[in-house]
């Protein structure tokens, strides 16, 4: 029996769902200890289920890295890094028993030598870990080396699980930067992983309030009926952020908005809010439903009139003067780089013909906030005077992805006094007030996802192809035409994106 | 110009919700000043419309009573219950002018010469306070004395409006204890008064949360797709009371909760919640869609099982003990008279045929609440696992009446954690946290929809016969079958009610 039998469907608890879901003899592979990710999420992550009691006991965590490193100095960061960052309570205990199964192997990613040793450690950690032979090498390295280490890792042998054992590939976005790309890079994988052995990690997908959607969707009565075009106006999906690119110039300039935030997580959110009831949420029917909303995504013609791009100039953000982004470190003075992108979707199925979905994001907007607002028709008539519902908007479902999780309706109420004056109010449901049970981060759960081999959440090379089919169009329109509009930091984008809604009739929400 | 044109229709400001409703010239004449309603309801909500700039400079109050009082004896009456009762702030220069119209004429409702006394007292008003001939009364007295008062009005010549004036009655429930005696009030009445100078009271339509129904149905686009048999379950209907029956033996004994709650309040509820989108909010169009829904309301074959009441023994209430209704001063040991009823009901049309309407009145119970909830079918099928959705019910949409007046959507939702476990959770709207206005006491508003000769709130004779005419076979049905059930005080009603709905498979809720 494999661990995929002994973990089940994430979605579908086989047995009892107060059962923990716990991984069964493994150990974890680490390429990039040192970089932000990994020391800011992966690191915590691991102890919080450790600390959760949902990893072996014999777990084992690899890093490799070109630093001169003992085990201990590898321990060492983990330590900093979990003290830090981790969400759970630091326990001694819960630590010793974890970094006993920590090791480092010194090396590049092209270093024969290095990998041979890996294979002895891993080996070695079956032995007296009793890891079983099962093992997952998380990526957390620019994707231009990935490349040399899954051909590494074919080359030394570790792909191969051998008889009753299980290797796994950990992915992290960018999937590529265009179709192309990302079907290279696709190949390039598969060549030495199978896809069921392939994990890329969408975080978002991993976050609470994402699966929510699923739930909120499905195990309800009330939604579903009003979720198509009869009621449904058009649907906004905003991930805004307050930051600028920090020190990520190398990594940002010529990537941009579209393709670092839209491309994944935005369409992601779009899929599992447009998608059909699935047959059920076992990996192969959830993709299977995704995929079909993303094929059936079309853009408008006019790419000029129904997308908007922005570059961030100075500005104020939480108070304080900040710089605009040609004024950030390493970055081209003629930089067409977007850090804010808009575009205009349409489903074309019987759902929701007719409804467009709004996806944006930027950088150093007023807030940072992640949000699905479905935006409900007007009622077909109003048996009121016209002063009466004067400040009545559209109805709406917002969920709120983060910060501040819940779910908001907004619909209209009479105000109180003698006259029928009606105006939005707000229902509302957080998180934070309805479970005492804390929200795992999505990184403990999409790490536990891969130990147990539970796909679901897992983007497959289909949906990221898919994606990059839609976005592909219009970064090329846009490499096509100069610079980007540009903003001020600390507002919500450039006027052109106001302009693009404006066009339909409607406006962006400033949440 | 007549008030009414004034006034225009409260649900449809004609020019600007914003400005003020304010009463064209006029008084109030008070029949029973010394009774509970008038000095804790009426006598505050007059003096909080005339603290709020809605009554005329002229408004005048005739008391009427047979106390030896003088003008003086009366105002200070109307003072203590202001200071008192009145919701908003007491202030002296509002009391001056309103004081200023008091009068008190001495007298029993058969008394000729004191009905002679109270018409010169009406016309030295007209002409010392411009009152114009505009004078509502008010029977705040027992209806049995009411076709003594009505005759005497009518004989007075205190009945008849004269040109450009108007004359109003207001009385109060009960409006008969049965469909015959329902008929003959109505009778009396209207032989003096034509139905749109008769003005009904009953309070829970003044309410906000209770007109609020209107503006949530028939403002908004999400909800009304789903008010319907494809999607609602069943609704229910509560008003619980954790009080007893105090003092009010003599009223209360031999009418009983399903004729002094049921009959009136509840089914007024249940008209709002069932009927269909009115053309407009103009009093007849309001009436004919609630009077659609009770003419199409049909009673179960079997009352034995489909009803239920109960009569309070003694018990615990809010940390007290409290007697049982037959200890209670003045009830006879042999009474069967219900404190306690239940009742389903169905409504036979498209919207609702199949859709169990179930409501409930009883004194003594757990908590003071008044509710509607309106409770969905589950989804049609939940592609989730048992375990996932075992603690999952049925999703509601909860108007909550009073107190914590709001509305609740309850709906499944992800519990945090790395299983897929849905559990109900509440979404809420409360008034108190939505608007800054606070909420005029019912009376207020329809004692100043009175003055402006505002219909829709009250209803008409149709209404209160259609209702007598549900309520009819159940009381009688009861009256044949000897004692009610009985419950401990304190807790939500005998077994029998809980029996009555296990029956169809579901529970009461406990609010």
């Amino acid at each position: 029996m494999t661990a995929e039998h002994v973990g089940g469907n994430p979605l579908r608890d086989p047995q009892d769902r107060r059962l923990p879901r716990i991984a069964g003899p493994c150990g974890l592979v680490l390429f990039g200890v040192t970089g932000d990710l990994s020391r800011k999420k992966v690191m915590p992550a691991i102890y919080d289920l450790a600390s959760r009691g949902l990893l072996p006991p014999g777990f084992s965590l690899v890093g490799y890295a070109r630093r001169d490193w003992a085990d201990e100095d590898f321990a060492q960061v983990v330590h900093d890094s979990v003290k830090q960052y981790a969400r759970t309570e630091f326990r001694e205990e819960v630590w010793e028993q974890l970094a006993e199964g920590f090791r480092f192997v010194q090396g590049d990613f092209s270093d024969d030598v290095a990998f041979d040793t890996l294979r002895q450690t891993i080996l070695d950690l079956d032995r007296v870990r009793g890891t079983r032979g099962n093992h997952a090498f998380y990526l957390s390295i620019p994707p231009k080396f990935f490349p040399d280490v899954i051909g590494q890792l074919k080359e030394h042998g570790l792909a191969d699980p051998g008889r009753d054992s299980w290797r796994r590939v950990v992915v992290e976005k960018p999937f590529g930067s265009d179709l192309k790309s990302a079907q290279a890079l696709n190949a390039t994988i598969h060549e030495v992983f199978p896809p069921e052995s392939v994990f890329r990690i969408d975080h978002y997908l991993g976050k609470e309030t994402v699966q929510n959607i699923l739930a909120m969707r499905f195990a309800n009565a009330m939604f579903e009926p009003i979720w198509n075009s009869n009621y449904v106006d058009h649907v906004q999906i905003t991930m805004a952020e307050d930051i600028g690119i920090g020190g990520r110039a190398g990594y940002y300039d010529g990537i941009g908005a579209a393709r670092d935030v839209i491309q994944n997580h935005l369409l992601q959110l779009m899929a599992l809010i447009a998608m059909e009831e699935p047959t059920s949420f076992e990996a192969d029917n959830l993709r299977l439903e995704k995929q079909k909303v993303l094929s059936s995504v079309v853009l408008p013609r006019r790419l000029d009139l129904h997308t908007a791009r922005g570059q961030y100039l100075e500005g104020w953000a939480g108070g304080e003067k900040v710089i605009g982004y040609k004024q950030e470190q390493d970055i081209p003075q003629d930089s067409t780089t977007e850090t804010f992108a808009a575009i205009k979707l349409e489903i074309e199925n019987r759902r929701w013909a007719g409804v467009p979905f709004y996806l944006r994001h930027g950088k150093r907007l007023g807030r940072r906030v992640t949000e699905v607002a479905v935006v409900f028709k007007r009622a077909p008539h109003l048996p009121f005077t016209e002063t009466a519902t004067e400040e009545l908007t559209q109805n709406a479902l917002v969920i709120r992805v983060q910060p501040d999780e819940g779910i908001t309706i907004r619909f209209g109420s009479k105000v109180p006094g003698s006259a029928m004056e009606i105006r939005d109010v707000n229902m509302d449901f957080a998180y934070g007030g309805s479970f005492t049970e804390s929200s795992p981060e999505a990184y403990e759960r999409l790490i536990l996802d891969v130990l147990l081999g539970d796909p679901p959440l897992f983007p497959q090379h289909v949906e990221v192809e898919l994606s990059w089919k839609i976005l592909d169009p219009i970064v090329q329109y846009w490499a096509k035409h100069g610079q980007p509009d540009t903003y001020d930091s600390g507002t919500w984008g450039p006027e052109s994106a106001d302009k693009m809604l404006a066009r339909d009739g409607r406006t962006w929400r400033r949440p």
